[in-house]
């Protein structure tokens, strides 16, 4: 029998707390019979979210968690005062190894902060990097850093790169993944100081397949399966996806109202869109992982609801079966020697 | 009478070139009496352009330039070489005062590097910025910088700010323009480096409505009139815009088209949804104007056809008219004192 994979989930983080986190952790352990859930959290609030479920017993266990980490806490303070909070107790379980991985809906940046300190780094890796999946014309895409190291130096691009390369294939099974750096023309000499000064490096690393700069009007197209980026330019990325996506969608079905006829045609069309702009939905492809880290941790939007958690909770699974921290410190060592 | 607008165009740059720039330009000539068209390029072929249309003689003239300045080409290089090329031509007649202004759908590096070397800045700006339209749910929102000047510094963030409140409240009609500054979070100890020390310099700069940080998210949704960015995260921003609304369109579109109810569907919501859509195409909005200068540069789309070309023109007509270099100077030398 397969090992279990053991996940910590922040039963507090997030708009939908506890009720969908408890529903997603519910759901992902019946679906996969090797996952056992931590739910940290509120213990009263937690069971009686549980209760509403049916579940096997050994899949679920609640860990007791009396603080919470508020979004507006500046996060290092929060992390160090408040020992008792889920997100602490949590990554205290990855640390001490009673856990493989930790999602989280809560706060980005306690999570992120307690990854690096709690956890800690794998050796070799100099910054941790969140990489969140993002839909294209093609299928998805890893914006890799994606809010966690702004001013970043070439250097960490290289491994980002690097990171982003080893995720995509095992995790995603894209077969040797398109690199790109985000850049502002196609040509080798445009961009800013800290792109021109990566390029060359990127171009000479070996293990990693490389095709040049990625103008940002290509990105939805998908022609690249890495992007790598600095965390500021990968968090605008990520968030006007959602914002030119969520306007656009409003305008069309706006547009849709304006007339018998087309009022007519959007009770048509309606079933046959909601399923195509499922793919465009962010939230359908779990968290973004944290890379680089002596465990995995698992961050999700603040407004997740049960079938996010469900995937990123399934996305641990494959990440620990995939061994991707041993295939990241191979490749962060091998090429840096 | 009102005095004669005066617009240097260049007839060869883009894709669409010549055919699309003459018409687009003749199409702003009949509209509005009051502009002086100068056609800048290969002489014959703007000739047999022009033969197609009806137009006044008085308002139309050709300025015969026989070089051509490519896309590829590095821009330093190609303004100081290529002397009778269009671009450098039509930037002349502007430095001469024979123009008031500039418009070009070719080369973006050359438009911006002959703009400030031929032209050259207003008194007291520091860098021009690159100031596009973009669409929002409210309206439009005015991104600054967006292209002209990687890695700024924060006093160049400053004066973008005001010149963005100046345009949008002159040529756009907004009274007392919302300023943001992009960043990754709406506290203000959120950000990188540049954005950490730009805003307590817009907090406590007088004579714009600085609101705070805008996340990507917010921006399509219309939170705030001019967007303030350093020109490579500008660039992202209004390339991912295309990016994201261009595939998105596609889906919608395939979505409409995978079964016969919702191909039935599609068909009575095509034209309303094709009318609430044009309001968030780029191109309806004319280029993007170079401010700072002492007259006035717009760049378009490489890919412009006549109706950017005619928007843009026309738009030189309102920037003369409503006196906006005086108001900038203004602004610049008023509150640096």
């Amino acid at each position: 029998m397969a090992e279990m994979v053991k996940v910590a989930v922040d039963a507090m983080g997030g708009d939908n707390a506890p009720a969908e986190i408890v529903k997603g952790a519910v759901e992902a352990a019946n679906e996969n019979g090797h996952v056992k859930v931590f739910l940290v959290g509120a213990e009263n609030a937690v069971r009686r979210e549980l209760e509403k479920h049916s579940y096997k017993p050994q899949q679920i266990e609640i860990v007791n968690a009396t603080e919470i980490i508020e979004t507006a806490e500046p996060p290092v303070m929060a992390i160090r005062k408040k020992k008792d909070s889920s997100i602490v107790k949590a990554l205290q379980l990855v640390k001490n190894g009673e856990c493989d991985a930790f999602v989280s809906a809560g706060s980005s940046g306690a999570v992120l902060v307690g990854g690096q300190v709690i956890i800690g780094r794998l050796k070799g890796v100099e910054r941790p990097p969140l990489a969140p999946l993002i839909p294209t014309e093609k299928g998805t895409a890893l914006l890799i850093d994606c809010g966690a190291n702004v001013d970043a130096r070439p250097s960490h691009l290289v491994q980002f790169a690097k990171m982003g390369s080893v995720y995509m294939e095992s995790v995603m099974k894209v077969r040797n993944p398109r690199v790109a750096i985000v850049n502002i023309g196609a040509e080798e000499e445009k961009g800013n100081a800290l792109v021109k000064e990566t390029f060359p490096l990127l171009k000479n690393c070996p293990g990693i397949n490389f095709i040049g700069s990625i103008e940002a009007r290509d990105i939805p197209a998908g022609y690249a399966d890495v992007i790598v980026c600095e965390a500021f330019v990968g968090n605008v990325i990520l968030k006007l996806y959602e914002g030119v996506g969520g306007t656009l969608i409003k305008k069309v079905k706006a547009g849709m109202m304006t007339s018998l006829r087309s009022k007519v045609g959007a009770l048509l069309v309606k079933p046959a869109l909601k399923e195509t702009l499922k793919e465009f939905d962010l939230e359908q492809y779990g968290g973004a992982p944290l890379l680089g880290l002596k465990g995995l941790v698992v961050k999700t939007h603040g407004s997740s609801e049960a079938i996010e958690i469900k995937n990123s909770v399934l996305q641990c699974v494959t990440f620990k079966e995939q061994k991707i921290n041993d295939k990241i410190k191979e490749k962060i060592t091998l090429e840096d020697e």
